[in-house]
């Protein structure tokens, strides 16, 4: 193995032509280098290594610096075209002053894209801002009135048709003309339109292609709810099935969720079995972590029997479907040391002197009952990868579309940028959620190699400072091109510190935190009960589902439920709250309450959230509210009207008064709008 | 001419292996790839486009993201070799956490390097780690201590000679102690020197060869003095020649100057010789504008009659070297319009439809005694370009090796990249100053393309907000890898309205900051005797020196000469002044006085620098010494000295007050160090 990484790509018909810049570039070569710079394009990962996202329907814009020697106008376009498509369509770019411009375009289906930019020097432009200019300042203009008839003269010989010939009945008025009007009919736009349409593209220069992968809203916006099929029972001594999570579905859906995610459902492998709370040994009846996947019923491809058939897991996809959720299955590349595997193919292990297999560690955590495939063992190139592979387009077969990984950073990469690619582009509309908890830079990359979504820090973030400083950051480049947070308030391995000890309020501002704060949440059953005992002084629950059956009364008094219903509810109701992009932090001036703003792209939905991140006392705080984001000024009034409760108020000025209680409701949410 | 911008350069051995990311990625590549990440590596250019700057015996510092999937170490070296050398040489990179990683070499010569990172999985640090844990743990490592004696066997297996031989022994007594001899033995910094040596770099990844250029010390520390040859004279009816400027070169040098700059040494055209004051006709005897080349006398590759002979030249040339100081001459790519090549190369020029060449502009400026030529006209491709280089190598061959280069912003950025290339492969040590006034894009676009040095937007930065803004900047990437700034106080074009009405201590405050703001300044005669004498309203000096010879006396009361030549003094004995790098803005709490300190790589010379903005009134300023940045605590006493003066003190603490009177000195240059 012996590759070369931080490789930029560039189109095939120019490796040869352009030195390396370590090699003497040639006269030749010189004169093939672009007149026109065209640098700095975004949104561009990696100097187009990596694709940026994007989602159908939403406009990308483009910004880029273009420019040239001397005092020639540019004309700049951008060009985009999906995949399959043999054409380009394009759109001119505006020019911002200072060599910057911008344009955008909507990319319109699930599909991989790609655009680049296009600059030529537009010489009628030139010469029009040159007679304009002499023109106005009086001075003598026969030898321009001259050169504005020849460049009408070229354009007509280089052209054809209805343009040819609409150029020539330009160059005979022309004729027949005196000078004043002469330069009113070279600057008018009707002939200007005619010598766009006829431009020959002087030192038209392009800029690379740079990939575009745009995947459904579903990418972006979603509300997931993870639970454990086997727990949905009203007994621990019987194992719920794909049947009984028939039951659940109305209750997930009325609480406005749309992903229902379940941990692997695949058998769970007896050697080394986990009992309760990560004990070493499991009793008989010990249902053992699914974690643990693989046993003589079968390994990833197979459903665990207890659960029941491909029938009823086929039913179950179906069912939820209806209800308008769609299932999302956990992809977790390990073993128990039963999984078929190990005998049908040893050589995709590693083996140790003594014959045996290092079971799984993600430090600090062990996993004794799991072993790990050795993605790069002589035996397992390419076999493996391409089970693996197969594993997935199976599922997707039976109508799964979406895939949590489980530690993907504990994978290679190139596997990862090679597997995704391959199914989306047989299934564009399948979509990856990468679960690494890990360090920065490997949490970019999974998402620059192909993950649609990623877990994130959010669960441990909590004060103002921290939640300030991460918010902004996954709305800054690169991050905001090519990761999308999906904000998990707990999960079955993260029973949060904070949620300890907070009481149901604290389970309300972590609610409010991960709905408002990203179009992408997901929360893992017993969080809308406000479940909460650790095992102490752990991030971990007590008695966890990872190793036992647990039964649960959904209509226990203290839910937020109908909270968190409200919440989903006005996320789907307001654009500006389906996406993390376009946070802005505003100024409340005290340090436990958080205070920002969302708008969507067009300004037309303006929202305001201000969270309490203190589950005990009532805070108070002046405010700023963002009329000068609005365009309005210091005094101007605006209407307030609070989401949660459909109160309705006038706000005058720009500084105001809160005050949140979270005895009541530690959070506020206010659609704002200039008053009528 | 149609080509591709912004193309991010790849080494040719992959350009075919690996696919552009918009194609599908085939398992066959995928297992190419590289499974560690090398990202974000710096200091590089636009992806290695471009080289980054550097000084010979100057230590370049790198920095990357480094990454694998998993928990294994990793190995990391930064390499490093000059253009003709066939080695690498090659050092360890220090792990900074996170991800991040740091190393350093020193290029020692005046070439082109190349510099790449490596990195690959330690196998047997890895191994180390988990060895040395589970020992000091307790737990058992029967298993473990095998696995070494197999790590070792296989170093052995694939080594040679002595290598082997140490390897073999450390086995043999691995095999005749006891256990916890075993660990001691496979944790011994000698095992693991071994080890180092016969690592087979499992999963090596490689960086591409990003380019560094490698220029000599001048090109990041020198002294300019610009005259105009002709009026060194006594009297404005005697033209001077290069003779007569041998009389000023032992003042020039006393000053501390290491660089003396003519403007245009060529023939100077009759055709629309401007007169006196830029006006469009001119008397018998105006000399008219160096800047217009060419008459029947020659072109760009002769001498103006009236200056000399090429041998007068070639000894002031010698006479020069003698002083220690280079001569840098104009490279104004113009004609007047009895320049030769007009009738010799018509192709080489536009014509209009009456038959004459538009004469040049720089809006706002109009040059009506200057032509320009068209570097894409059909006949000029590729005589023209060929030509141009020609005459630069032509005057290299008579000594100079610096040229300052007039408007290269209104040449095409290739021929730029090309001349200068092809000169400096042949003549390494040539440098090009680059005298651009333009956008921003522009002046780093010319740095990048090859330029060593350019003119920048100091001249018109007079606030401290607007210094500190700019001297931020070009401390910044991508600027401080690619532009270097020479702050010229002046030149025969911008007589700066700071000066107009300043007096003498304006004079002080801009010389103070070009000196010791960067390691480059520049100073167009004339300055050191407050010349300031506008056309009303205008940034121009009244009776210009571009169009009329100009009779000075350098012994003028008045004058700043001992100053400037005091401030060069302090630069050549404090290495923390002989660049720009370096520079950070402390609090000093008046908005008229700016304060920054700058400091030697090793930390050993630390020099700050106050300068009033303020030429007429004293301020005073409480201000912070950093002694933070000195790793002394805040009631630290530190020597202080004046670097003007000579005198020295004892400051104690870290606030302390300041008082600058303009009519004794407006600014204050310290070198600071801890007391004894």
């Amino acid at each position: 193995m012996n590759v070369t990484a931080d490789q930029p790509y560039g189109p095939d018909s120019l490796a040869s032509d352009v030195p390396h810049p370590t090699r003497p570039l040639t006269l030749t070569q010189a004169l093939q280098l672009p007149r026109i710079v065209i640098e700095d394009t975004m949104p561009v990962i990696d100097g187009g290594l990596f694709a940026v996202k994007g989602i159908a329907g939403q406009k990308v814009t483009v910004t880029s610096k273009v420019f040239a020697d001397g005092h020639d106008k540019l004309a700049v376009r951008v060009c985009w075209r999906a995949d399959g498509e043999e054409n380009w369509q394009d759109a001119p770019m505006r020019d911002l002053g200072n060599d910057s411009w911008i344009g955008e375009f909507t990319p319109t289906s699930v599909d991989r894209y790609v655009f680049r930019l296009e600059a030529w020097i537009d010489q009628y432009a030139s010469y029009r801002y040159e007679l304009e200019k002499k023109f106005a300042a009086g001075v003598p203009i026969e030898l321009e009135l001259e050169e504005g008839r020849l460049h009408l003269l070229h354009a007509a010989e280089r052209s054809q048709g209805a343009l040819r010939q609409q150029i020539e009945s330009v160059l005979e008025r022309l004729g027949q003309i005196d000078s004043d009007a002469r330069v009113a009919l070279l600057l008018h736009s009707e002939t200007s339109a005619l010598m766009v349409q006829a431009d020959n593209r002087a030192f038209l220069s392009r800029s690379i292609e740079f990939p575009l992968d745009v995947e459904r809203q579903l990418a972006q916006f979603a509300s997931w709810y993870e639970l454990f099929p086997r727990s949905i029972t009203d007994d621990p001594a019987r194992h719920g099935t794909f049947n009984d999570v028939h039951s659940r579905l109305p209750m997930i859906r009325d609480m406005g969720f749309d992903v229902l995610y379940f941990p692997p459902i695949h058998p769970i492998g007896r050697a080394h079995r986990k009992g309760p709370n990560n004990s070493l040994t499991a009793g008989p009846d010990d249902p053992g972590s699914p974690y643990a996947i693989g046993s003589e019923d079968g390994g990833h491809e197979a459903i665990h029997p207890q659960l029941g058939t491909l029938e009823d897991f086929r039913n179950l996809v179906a069912a939820a479907a209806e209800h308008g959720l769609e299932i999302a299955l956990d992809f977790a590349i390990q073993c128990s040391q039963d999984h078929p595997w190990l005998k049908q193919h040893p050589g995709w292990f590693s083996w140790r002197p003594d014959g045996t297999i290092r079971y799984a560690e993600n430090p600090p955590k062990k996993y004794q009952d799991i072993v790990n495939v050795d993605f790069y063992a002589a035996d397992a190139i390419p076999s493996l990868w391409l089970e693996l592979r197969d594993i997935v387009l199976g599922w997707v077969e039976e109508g799964v579309k979406i895939f949590r990984v489980d530690n993907p950073h504990t994978k290679p990469l190139p596997f990862w940028q090679w597997m995704i690619d391959d199914i989306r582009r047989q299934h564009p509309d399948v979509m990856f959620l990468a679960e690494a908890f890990t360090k920065p830079a490997m949490m970019a990359r999974l998402g620059k190699v192909g993950y649609s979504q990623s877990y994130t820090y959010f669960t441990w973030r909590n004060t103002k400072a921290e939640l300030s400083e991460y918010f902004t950051q996954l709305n800054q480049a690169p991050l905001r091109h090519c990761y999308r947070p999906n904000f998990f308030v707990n999960t079955p391995d993260i029973n949060p510190y904070f949620l300890h000890e907070s009481g149901r309020a604290g389970f309300l501002i972590r609610a409010a935190l991960a709905t408002m704060g990203s179009g992408l949440w997901g929360m893992y059953s017993g969080f809308e009960l406000c479940e909460s005992a650790p095992i102490p002084g752990k991030e971990e629950y007590l008695d966890s589902e990872k190793y036992e059956i647990r039964v649960r009364d959904f209509t226990a008094p203290g839910n937020i439920i109908a909270e968190i219903a409200q919440l989903n509810r006005i996320r789907r109701q307001n654009p500006a709250l389906q996406t993390h992009l376009g946070l802005k932090l505003y100024a409340a001036w005290n340090d436990n309450i958080l205070y920002f703003g969302k708008r969507s792209d067009d300004g037309s939905n303006f929202i305001l959230v201000a969270v309490s991140l203190d589950p005990f006392n009532a805070q108070e705080a002046h405010f700023e509210l963002p009329l000068w984001d609005m365009g309005l000024p210091d005094d101007a009034a605006t209407s307030g009207e609070d989401l949660m409760t459909g109160h309705r108020w006038t706000w005058y000025g720009k500084i105001q008064w809160m005050r949140i209680d979270p005895s009541y409701q530690p959070f506020g949410i206010w659609r704002i709008q200039a008053a009528n």
